[in-house]
């Protein structure tokens, strides 16, 4: 089937032959993944929406999908206004869409491996109150219809080896024995792909960008575990590798081992579990414990090595990423580029390390207006010129054994307007007033999000999305459990404490439509630290900038800078010569001076 | 029964003979009260405990009584640790503290009129997992050992006028029945005594400094409302004012009214009402909508006749205050005045205005280390002779019937020590930061709490407790559902947002255990901003501070101070004057001129 209209109206024929009035397609895959394999983006195939957050509800005579505000103007482009409704949420939920909606009597399908337990209790609740009712379909619809729907990915797994990872899994499975022991529990169910990766200490390709396997582990209370994953996925390496405590099965036998567990007390996590997965354990006779995740938060502590290596990984990203620049200074402005010519160069001097392994995610090379869309993907069709008075923002980051990277940095093409210049210093500011908080451990990230903001706030400014996330050694470059966000937007607060090691994303911005976007983005390393004279009781923590390349001295109003704003940036700016300079020619490395002299 | 051993002994006996094997006893009333009557007072009269927040559970062969981070203090003074043990929230909960503790079989019981059901859900599902068991009393066991326990108060109802309010009951019952339309509900209970008094404007004197009267209301869809309230409470105006829409009934009748709302769709608060409204709606066979009390966002949406009335109760109890500050700060440091002689003082200040109903708190009165408890109440035992070389805080506010006050001001006795100015300086830089923020619309409290804190953070300090709470019109001191607050601390973050209207404290502090307390609180208004070069699609908020009363300058080390914060300082001190200046003698007013120069 080619057009996505004919897609619609196949569903609409397939739901109709299995008795449902309805269906709900969320944007993920059976492991509630951010980003997801393309034998799971059914939202897209259906839609041909290309954004990472979305869902869609299929209705006899009506249709709608429902983004958040990073993908308003997307998914106007991308979806057709004669099939679909556009709803924006929060404004509007999926349940609230629905209670205005559905029928009496109505059957609405959902796929229990595509959604939590309490989603689902959310939409089954809101549609009883409709007299309407909610129905676990036994296969997806879409799966049905999808004629050339791409096979999962067969690629291999490999061992992440000790000395990089810092731990055995062998001493991560103990830690989560450990944890079982303490709640009581006779196994956990991981379902999390990062979490088995990291469990397990090993890595796979079958998520663009992200290094992970699809598969499922169960981890029991002495330690063993078992593991679900397709066989031919697994060589004779990661067969020593795992070694006997890690029995291996195809990824099929997963639903039936769940509903084995007769009598056992299982943990599974309500936000990273499909209902299907508790589901299963309840049929068996098994005993549900809701509990978070126990590698969630192990993961995200990153131990010496971890940090050891993010610190080399993140020296070698910023030189290629300081080349770059310095490439982008000189040829944009004679014209000819494009966001797509500037992105593969940029991934050439990554590669040119020796040592990438993949992006981190895809480039966000956005020149102009584009820049504005926060998560602006170019394409053949968006592609643009580089041209003179624009700003260009490049977004980007590499996967290494030893780290993962994410940095952003603006380039102005020609001279920048004064308005610009004053954008740029407020996001600056708020990027400094971050980098430089100190705050009592228990602070969440929510409770400093505002120091990133208050810059703009003062001018009547703001920015839509959150101002840092966690991030993966060698992993996700999206990793929680804890953010530097708000509530009020997409994602919402995050109110899990920072604790020394967990490592995160700085990146404030500003952005208007239709004209220009701006965003500087550094990865930090929570710290602790000893203030003379402080309340000894209370332990402190700060923040470690790791990410060194040039902050663009042209686009800086040095005027608005305080005294202790300027010495932040110089100081950081020295840290940038002394990192990436050794690793630099001649020619690169006087550019790069230039570029890090010290303002005033 | 004179002893609080007695006391415990007592209601042991008394679980025996009803077959439990244990009880819960939280502080709190029917109505979810913060403060409640001395009917009420169960927790306070089984342990001896004088805190406002707390809960007791008593076992057979165990008791522990569970309170926070400000009253961890307190109760080791108050309560046996004979007969007690102490357990501090949140590191352990009363659940965490059950599930270590109870004994397989045990029978557990509770008051369903003295829980939400989410606590009594998450009780249960804890005790089913020991496999024991939660039980709803059918009489409250304190109730039946307690023999001299008082009467809950006859006090009389009064009408609050329209003119005060700014909005007639029949107005307020309009907006609630259209609500109830738009939430598909046929009637809506409210149990918060400040929503009925709001709702129908009527005030009570059931509870100390809260002037609300004991009673429950039904809103039906049509705007007619059912009020439940002993009958004597009730005369002739009151009756007159309530008109028939209102229909009367014993506060008795209550709960068979309740039971009589068959195959209706009812509304309740699942934070605001307890367990057995909505237990006995569903024995009726009515069912239960969990939405938000409609009164509690609108009350805090202040109009503008209670602006209006506010700025002039906060102009006369500021001047009220300022002739204390001066009074104290001459008759002070000649000694012979103590922390009860103090208040008593103060009190006699806000009498003198011919205004004053009520205090809206017991005025904290605290010199030297009894200021470190944030929420020190002095009394006959504790009281302290107020001396040279503390630091004296005075936490106060009045009821009057056009508005409720809130502030808190400290006074240096004789010479204050670099520590104190620096820290006092730092305090007041969190209060100026807050004062002067600008925010888009949207923003929570949570997220504007770090700007309080940071001064603090640098220097390695914090304080305890939220920033800032709502504030009723003359009505509760502390009233929802906005906060200034972050996570970490007591009531945890504040995610509703702030809106134009609301009223708010900005109350940052210091606090060092066994030396002295520092403390700033003025009242906030919530108002709209324009911003000249602002993003013209982003509404902004900012605060209007709308008490006076001066800030020590003694206590201010201005060469910490920003040009800024000096600006703000003098702008202060210069309303401060104008406000309160035209109310106070000529030595007053010389005085007050002194104290409000601007600072360099």
């Amino acid at each position: 089937m080619s057009t996505h209209h004919e897609r619609l109206v196949a569903l609409r024929d397939e739901l109709y032959s299995i008795q449902l009035d309805g269906f709900i397609v969320p944007l993920t895959d059976e492991h509630m993944s951010e980003y997801v394999g393309d034998y799971a983006q059914r939202l897209g195939w259906l839609t041909g929406f290309g954004g990472s957050a979305g869902t869609a509800v299929v209705l006899a005579d009506k249709a709608a999908i429902f983004t958040d505000g990073r993908y308003t103007l997307q998914v106007r482009e991308q979806v057709s206004a004669d099939d679909w409704d556009y709803v924006a949420v929060p404004a509007e939920s999926v349940t609230d869409w629905l209670a205005d909606h559905v029928r009496p009597g109505a059957r609405i399908g959902y796929d229990p491996w595509l959604h939590t337990r309490s989603s689902v209790e959310q939409l089954r609740e809101v549609l009883a109150d409709r007299d309407a009712t909610l129905v676990a379909a036994d296969r997806n619809p879409i799966d049905a219809i999808w004629t050339d729907r791409p096979a999962p990915s067969h690629a291999r797994i490999v061992v992440h080896p000790d000395t990089q990872a810092g731990a055995s899994s062998a001493e991560k499975r103990a830690i989560i024995a450990d944890w079982l022991g303490d709640k009581r529990a006779d196994a956990v169910v991981l379902t999390a792909l990062d979490s088995i990766a990291w469990t397990l200490n090993v890595r796979g390709a079958d998520v663009d960008h992200t290094p992970v396997a699809l598969a499922y582990a169960v981890v029991s209370a002495d330690g063993t575990t078992d593991l679900f994953v397709a066989p031919e996925k697994v060589d004779d390496a990661v067969h020593q590798h795992l070694g006997n405590a890690v029995r291996l099965h195809d990824r099929a036998a997963f639903p039936a081992h769940l509903q084995s567990l007769a009598d056992k007390r299982v943990a599974i996590d309500p936000e990273r579990a499909v209902t299907a997965v508790a589901d299963a354990v309840e049929a068996g006779g098994g005993k549900v414990v809701w509990l978070r995740d126990p590698a969630v938060l192990a993961k995200a502590i990153k131990n010496q090595a971890e940090i050891a290596g993010h610190r080399a990984a993140s020296a070698r990203d910023g030189a290629a990423l300081t080349r770059f620049l310095r490439w982008a200074e000189i040829e944009c402005p004679r014209g000819g580029q494009t966001e797509l010519s500037a992105a593969a160069k940029l991934l050439a001097f990554r590669q040119e390390t020796g040592l990438l392994l993949d992006s981190s995610f895809d480039t966000i090379s956005a020149t102009g207006a584009h820049g504005a869309s926060p998560h602006y993907r170019v394409t053949e069709e968006s592609n643009a010129p580089i041209e003179l008075g624009q700003l260009f923002l490049v977004d980007s980051g590499g996967q290494y054994a030893d780290g993962t990277t994410d940095v952003t940095r603006v380039i102005p093409i020609g001279r920048p307007t004064d308005e610009m210049r004053d954008r740029f210093t407020r996001v600056l500011q708020g990027h400094i007033a971050i980098a430089t908080a100190v705050f009592p451990d228990g602070t969440s990230g929510a409770q400093i999000d505002g120091f990133a903001r208050r810059p703009l706030w003062e001018a009547g400014l703001d920015f839509g999305h959150g101002t840092g996330h966690g991030i993966g050694s060698y992993l996700a470059v999206h990793e929680g459990p804890q953010r530097i966000a708000a509530p009020n937007y997409p994602g919402g607060a995050s109110l899990e404490p920072l604790r020394a090691g967990m490592m995160l994303s700085n990146e404030p911005g500003y952005y208007k439509a239709g004209e220009y976007g701006i965003r500087i983005e550094n990865l930090l390393l929570v710290e602790p630290r000893t203030i003379p004279g402080g309340d000894p009781e209370r332990a402190m923590l700060g923040f470690e900038t790791l990410t060194f390349a040039p902050i663009e001295r042209d686009l800086i109003d040095s005027a608005l800078l305080t005294t202790g704003e300027q010495a932040w940036l110089n100081g950081y700016h020295a840290r940038v010569l002394e990192v990436i300079g050794p690793q630099l020619d001649e020619d690169e490395r006087r550019w790069l001076a230039a570029k890090c002299a010290p303002i005033a």
